[in-house]
């Protein structure tokens, strides 16, 4: 019963076999073997159109090279209160980008509401030398807090971007998770909605570790590449990481597992919504559950064997949480089993 | 016959299969997990002492973590003409200390030359605000031609270091290869010759990537976890690099692998010594070798399958370079097998 | 009826005069000479122990040095909602500390809240690697609102500075406006009271340009020098600054521009606190004056003369604000007569 | 008989009256005052061209930002051996380009060598992830050692940087220098010759400090400005920096304390030459002269009373200097009197 995180999970059975495969033989470094060009191509396909692929290590690498890429002088980035850019990298995009500030927008259940965010982003005024001017918007999806965007509110944030001439950026760290529970295309939920560079993960679906950035503006990459070899990201044996994608994207691999990830979070937070002894705190979308519960329990779950964290109440979240009671998230992946759910479903009667 | 660099190799059967087996199950992430604690054990076991250790992916990484990690305003770092950090990261090292500045030091076949090091230490006086001052210096072992220091030769930077008050760090992206050719311990090579942090490479010597930061001084690993995590390193599923770890360091694995690539070498370098078309530009001492050939028998024997690159003539390599030849440089891995040898030699003949 | 800025008037005629006097002969450069020893001095004086000072061009460089000088890794610097370095620098504390990150707190009329300060230390717990660490916290003395804490407000703070491990810095840009409110010592008002660093402004207060970082601990001051000489402050006539400084704190110079500039802001806010047709929005405490009226009055005023700008409401200024009405700001220096506050007067009638 | 530096000598007394002229009334700061205006005309008129001029605090920041305004990741600006960049400025210049990297390149007299200068570069190639790309070229103007280069020569350099893509950056410091021994005009020596970027320097010519950033394509200030603000360069009380330039640019006074400052040096150099107890090292062609002498001779002349300081011999520098010989630097400014050099004349004998 493990839903501490999914990145607690291993490799997807698949995703490491296919490692083993490529194992043998030689191919070229840096990004320009054979591996290398397959997955590009795949991931042009799957975007419907010509896109440029740089893998990254970690999702926080991924994140702040894209935010770098496009920051400035003064420039101010954009990010929901509880993104992971500003809640879990350790100041890493402002130091990507030698200084570049990040700034908090609210907006319910995780997701930027538009309105604040205009009015944020009025705040700095292009010509204003002192307040620092701004430069990028960041969306995470699926949210940091188990939600997703609609495509209709991507686009409405992607005209705010336009109509402001700031580049988009999705932090994609869940992208197949959200992809899947809204059921639309790579295309409709990225570039056809506005976004201009993504943070693409496999490593929560069942990658060991893979995250590229991909951007939708190819003309970017040549100066991009330099971004990207001077914050140590250039993988030498990049078919590793091409291995584990081509896996990841043949098949459906990917969609099934996220399918199977949001499948098992659905099932638990049932059996959290008919307990009598927590209560959900939000109505989960993807594969993050959040619950509320009184410590005791949380200690007496945990100490029978169920792993989650207690988590930081998010500042959009209006619901009192009474003093004894903890808010608590809960993480399914390609690994989570039916069992692990009906277990705890045990241990919560 | 690929001799193009030791990172066109996959990865070690053994290696890969130690991935795959450790594909299933949970684990915790981020450095903190079971696989992690024991790779951490046997690093201490080879060093014979408490050591750090975080993993980073990319030696580039590892490199310019361990120097930004000790720099200062207005510091400078040493290095040896053709060392890694200075011509081939992108300005990674100074990127990542946010401008410290990098000092050329010659010396021959690779070596930074004692009395060299310390004419150019002297340049920057400790008082002298203006000029700069000295951080730290970096050596490379094996170095980038396919030469090794003796461990007196590294002792004695390390004198030249403690004497001028400077943390030493070796970039040891090919320090199984080193080990082997000296046929010393770790810690006869590192530690007790006075190096204060080491860039562990495996990912050259079979492994997909798996490099570590190793500090000898553990009271540092504390703030160095902050620069590891600004610098978007620190990797979620951390096991994928320990199970490397630990299978590449089981059974001698490491060093088998680096006592065959460095055999391939030798075996290499005689096939290139016997020839009467090329000259062996210098000795190799471990997995590199570095040979002068007219610029038509190049493209000859690429013709003919041998891969292998043109290499840019060191500074200190003295001797002259004909209009019309060109150096090569040969590397070798776990990978090389004898048949491409013979088969090389065949081209050659 | 000039009330722009502090910084729209020119030099106290005792500063131009004091300039003009140092003009001639030679004098050590680089904060080395005979005007500079005697400034320090004069600082030790007024401090009541031995400082460390260090001039600078601007109270952005001044307070960015101060606190990159204390940031680190992942490091947060807690500053108000106003705070000149959240609001007016452009971004140049987080450059100086190549991405060191800002926090804002909140707290009525310009003055961190004491409560929601330790709450958001406690966001970022010392071990929490992925949030964050705290780093410094920084308070403006007199506020950008022209407030000021009281020295048990400011030992408060310097509480909570020091129990939380983290370096108090001041923002003194109207420092001497401060201390003549308070009417208490420099000593008390700083490092008595727990301040470790402090931007000594003096260019607001009747200087052409003299600010100075002043450190409490002389220790730090070795390292300080290479942040400073780095962040291209190091200026080699420095004896412009010392001559200044000199005169500026001679005779209570510095004591008696500020009581008239805060003399003058009185003046100025009675006459705004008896029209009909604004209101004040605060009490004054310093030479910032700030009041609410129709934005057709404040075109009506400026078209006659009066200088002065609208300025964005406070988070932390609950009264409501009409459709119609504006939030303006006056400002008070050396140079401000009783004549161009009866003026203004006239007007408003 | 002070030959320290010109930056020993004060302000001349045209500079310090017309600040003092300027110290009363009330201007709009931060570089937007009437001031302001009229200075930027004034550099209009002087360059033949209009131009985009931005104050800094010393010359290391306006070397500093004119580089990071032009260097990209990865990006190598390429100076001489003894420039001031890579000398005397503790590493401001890869400070403010977040790590951007400098690369010597050799050539003598202070000069850069054309052909050296175009193989530094070409070992850079422009799609060399690795090594890292060219991004800028500075020469400094007159040079370090006293000497300047010919309008030709930087014709000459123009065009290397114009041949591949790189922006040309001047260090000015000793800009009138320059000027007036090679009795051209500003735009020769500048833009018509392909430099597109000037660190045009009063300080050492008679203001107290009056540096400036001089751009020659105006399209980039709008940016530039957002780099200058963020480095805390812009000043607020703007007006004292401009009352200098007007008065140091007004009937010639700048042209003219050059010239007297380099007739002085001639006239020392002289002195030197004809003494039989020191050597005269090169030519001076500007206001630093550079001398031999046996160590003792240096201790006796400063015990005398005349100051100046041993210098490093330049890399290019070939002529052997005696194991108790020193060289010495020797500068003079508008402050120099010929009863200064007779003095000194005098002590040689």
């Amino acid at each position: 019963m493990i839903f501490s995180s999914d990145n607690w999970a291993g490799a997807h059975p698949k995703i490491a076999d296919a490692l083993s495969a490529a194992a043998g033989g030689f191919d070229s470094a840096y990004g320009s073997g054979e591996w290398d060009q397959r997955v590009r191509a795949k991931f042009n396909e799957i975007f419907e159109r010509e896109v440029s692929v740089f893998y990254t290590s970690t999702g926080t690498a991924a994140n702040s090279l894209s935010l770098a890429s496009v920051q400035k002088p003064g420039g101010v980035a954009f990010g929901h209160d509880e993104a992971h850019i500003l809640e879990d990298e350790c100041g890493a995009p402002e130091f990507f980008a030698s200084g570049g500030r990040l700034c908090r927008v609210a907006g319910e259940f995780g997701r930027i509401d538009k309105a604040m965010l205009q009015t944020a982003i009025d705040l700095f005024p292009e010509a204003g030398l002192h307040h620092g001017r701004p430069a990028a918007i960041s969306i995470t999806q699926a949210t940091e807090i188990g939600t997703a965007y609609s495509v209709e509110e991507i686009g409405a944030i992607g005209d705010i971007a336009k109509g402001n001439g700031l580049p988009l950026h999705m932090d994609g760290a869940r992208f197949a998770n959200a992809l899947v529970t809204l059921d639309v295309t790579p295309a409709d939920m990225t570039w056809k909605a506005g976004v201009d560079m993504l943070s693409f993960g496999g490593t929560k679906n069942g990658c060991w570790m893979a995250e590229a950035v991909v951007l939708f503006d190819k003309t970017r990459a040549a100066e991009f590449a330099f971004h990207h070899k001077r914050a140590a990201q250039l993988l030498s044996k990049s078919r590793f990481v091409a291995a584990q994608f081509e896996a990841y994207l043949a098949d459906d691999l990917w969609l099934n597992s996220a399918r199977h990830a949001n499948a098992m979070a659905t099932s638990l937070a049932n059996v959290l919504a008919k307990s009598n002894r927590v209560r959900l705190a939000w109505q989960p979308q993807c594969n993050e559950v959040f619950a509320i519960m009184p410590g005791g329990l949380k200690t007496e779950l945990n100490g029978k064997g169920a792993r989650f964290y207690e988590w930081r109440k998010p500042a959009s979240f209006a619901e009192p949480i009474g003093g004894d009671e903890v808010l608590c998230r809960f993480v399914t992946s390609f690994a989570t089993t039916q069992a692990d759910v009906d277990k705890f479903a045990g241990l919560l009667r």
